[in-house]
């Protein structure tokens, strides 16, 4: 059973190359850092701030691709934890099928922060479980 | 009449938040390089010189997805140069019809060599006209 999650903190560095955020679960008190890219951490920090570009960026152009195509995108599920690296789903209905694309979760929250309303984020409870485990 | 184009050279600089790519008219001599932004660069470069991340990145996202929707990338044509910027057009064929996507054209380029075979580059002959009118 996926428990829903949401982003509660970004921390940028300008010089490194991996970038920290914090997802935590709603309602609940459970929550975990996640190192992530720079660019994606630049693209969801600048979103989670309200800034919008003055042109598309990469993650707008996957909705906008999203939408001509006719998918309607549903949610994120972060899927797995493996050798530390963190694996996602970003979920798509699509003439009445949902599809689940493999992808990077910073990409998927990325995308998610390009929606309005922004798409719900979360974690399988196995993979969430284990997370706790590791931080013990 | 679009005209076939080619990625001939790119010039990334780490402290420069903007890139330059050259882009020349194939069998021809036409060319003008395009500011573009670090991250698409680096994708581009890394692309060009042959470098398979290990996992997934957000341009190969973006073919992953059309291909889920049952799209298939068909190519890329840059449409309009305005106030020192340029438009681009990713083009899908999807279910028999053409579909445009509207993005910059450093993601169409990046997503282009994220492609096996990479995606035709075009642009529309009145924009390189312009284009070379305006490096006279």
């Amino acid at each position: 059973m996926p428990v829903a999650i949401e982003l509660t903190r970004i921390i940028t560095k300008d010089l490194d190359a991996e970038q920290v955020i914090y997802l935590k679960e709603v309602g609940g008190t459970r929550g975990f850092p996640m190192l992530i890219g720079e660019f994606e951490a630049k693209t969801i920090e600048r979103r989670v701030k309200g800034f919008v570009p003055p042109r598309p960026m990469t993650h707008d152009l996957i909705v906008s691709i999203v939408e001509h195509l006719g998918g309607e995108l549903q949610d994120v599920v972060i899927t797995e934890l493996k050798d530390q690296t963190y694996y996602a789903r970003l979920r798509i209905r699509h003439n009445g099928e949902l599809i689940a694309v493999d992808c990077r979760p910073s990409d998927a929250i990325a995308v998610s922060l390009c929606c309005n309303p922004r798409l719900p984020l979360y974690i399988e409870e196995d993979v969430l479980n284990d997370v706790m485990r590791y931080q013990q």
